[in-house]
């Protein structure tokens, strides 16, 4: 069984700093280096982090979340040192804000979180501007609007590994899929932060991560962060999770989710709609981890979920004349097949979701 | 609708010919340089076939079963030129016969067809040795019967073809697996000789190729092989299969296979019982298609094949520290889940395999 998890030996996904000149600075690993090198990446450019997001440096439902507001607060720093505009007039800005918060919402698709955090940055702007703030005073607001959203995250993913880890037996071997870890978070994550947790209490013999073809965040995040951490990890290729479950290997699957629907349907990683249907078949407990901040109450089903397909060079970098390549980033997974929903507010079944 | 296939575009995979001095020489594609490159390697020395099974230079179930094949008709070959040995007695001669067919058939453990193709040859060796014929003799009969085997593989494929053809409906799209392709046999395919059969009767719509992680035998072989002899193909990663049948996109998946068992439980490539599973779930037949060697009445069930498990670094290229990597090439497939088993001899019902 394992010893405590070594969390002090990952980094901090993403983080909004002060520079030594007082300026916000937002610091994320750049996770297309991994795990070959941990490497930081510092900007002020709020169109940088669009990219890093559309990019895949920055991926993982809740970190997009993060990097979207920090993002705004970013454009709105940019917005107050600009001397041309730092006296226009509140219409004006506002308006600005509304263009530049569209556009780093875009940047993906399928992640509600995204959105939802350009959401919670542009209330703020909004409510500070409209009480008669101006443009320094919105950027300092969402400032601490985007520390209070990481503190959030990271709070919130604690409380998931606390629900989600009563629900594991002892000697836990625990199959995911992609990297809903401390990667795809602020900090700590979701699914493996239900692994974190659970390992905390001694309750978890191994975890199984699928490699998650094509872009391959199980076999080098996943594993790259389960092995820093200390816990015993076996990689596998996504086709391989069926004969793990017939052999008797997996006693529980925990992945986590981009959007889920009213129903409770999940959008997560290409791959997770597949693992949902093995694990029923085999009788291994299915569940997923997300903050609450991924349920999106106006879609009542996931057939509403926009799915990104994403360029076919992530399967195939050297085409082959003829073939065609489909590649879809995400999948539904019907509430039926899901024991629990984990959010920082309990363990719910699919259908009860808050 | 896809017109006749262009097998005239695909090369023989393997192939036993007299070189200008007369002498046996193998002749194969080494598969290893697909997609990049068509290749044929060309050998006269019998460990080298061995090596060339083992490094997956050549690879399918009936084509490994050639090359078992041709590697004792060439160890008879060098036998035969071996002053040293020309003259030894029949006993000698059986003993070394029946060495070199063992090594040659524990080459891979899992595929039927090696040790059949092996075992075929040494009959053939021993009948010609016990009636009083010498080395030369022996060599020159093996020759002969390594030729039968090819044209019996070709012809058992395209018996397949025209049994499964018969089972699909028109416009299918058709999800494969791995590649039992022209390329897994002498000519023409197993699963995709069922495809190029359906094609030549106007009713193939689509081939979806799985990738086939590890070794990638859909991405490298099985779309280079569809796009040659131009029927449209789709390459998707191992995990898009379930979506691409939740989408209603698929109509029957047809796979290879490695070894049946009496009872009809199948072992082929790591990923097929996923995909079983998957197809149950959404309605979708699951066809297997195999030469009658293939089937191991020796055998009752599928539990007692024995699943070969390869090199991690087929997964992981460079290590992780801490990551363990679990890689075995086959899985077994129930025969519950399983609608024909289509060999040479007709479809078949997995529990009335003849």
């Amino acid at each position: 069984m394992t010893s405590a998890p070594r969390l002090e030996n990952l980094p901090r996904t993403i983080e909004l700093v002060r520079a030594a000149d007082g300026k916000a600075e937002l610091v994320y690993v750049d996770q297309r280096l991994l795990p070959g090198e941990l490497a930081y990446a510092r900007t002020r450019d709020w169109r940088a982090v669009v990219d890093a997001v559309r990019s895949l440096a920055v991926r993982g439902a809740p970190a997009i979340g993060a990097a979207g507001a920090a993002a705004v607060a970013l454009w709105a720093q940019e917005r107050a040192e600009s001397r041309a505009f730092a006296d226009a007039d509140a219409s004006s800005y506002l308006s600005e804000l509304e263009h530049v918060c569209a556009q780093v919402a875009s940047a993906r698709p399928t992640a509600v979180n995204l959105s939802w955090g350009v959401a919670r940055m542009r209330r703020a702007a909004r409510g500070r501007v409209l009480a008669g703030g101006g443009a320094e005073e919105a950027a300092a607001a969402l400032f601490d609007a985007v520390k209070a959203l990481e503190a959030d995250d990271e709070a919130a993913n604690r409380a998931i590994g606390a629900h989600g880890a009563a629900l594991l037996p002892k000697g836990a071997r625990i199959l995911t899929h992609c990297n809903a870890g401390s990667l795809a978070t602020v900090f700590f994550g979701t699914a493996l932060g239900i692994v974190y947790a659970a390992a905390a209490r001694g309750k978890v013999a191994r975890v199984y991560a699928d490699e998650t073809r094509p872009v391959g965040q199980g076999a080098r995040l996943t594993c790259w962060e389960l092995a820093r951490a200390g816990i015993p990890v076996t990689l596998i290729c996504d086709n391989m999770a069926a004969s793990l479950m017939a052999k008797g290997e997996v006693d529980a699957v925990v992945v986590g989710a981009d959007r889920i629907a009213a129903n409770g349907d999940v959008a997560n990683k290409i791959g997770t709609y597949g693992l949902a249907v093995l694990a029923r078949r085999h009788g291994v407990p299915f569940y997923v981890a997300a903050p609450a901040s991924t349920v999106d109450k106006a879609l009542s089903e996931g057939s509403q979920i926009p799915i990104e397909e994403r360029d076919p060079a992530e399967v195939l970098p050297h085409p082959i004349a003829g073939v065609e390549v489909w590649n879809p980033s995400f999948d539904v997974t019907p509430a039926a097949l899901i024991a629990r929903i984990v959010t920082e507010d309990g363990a719910f079944a699919p259908g009860d979701l808050p």
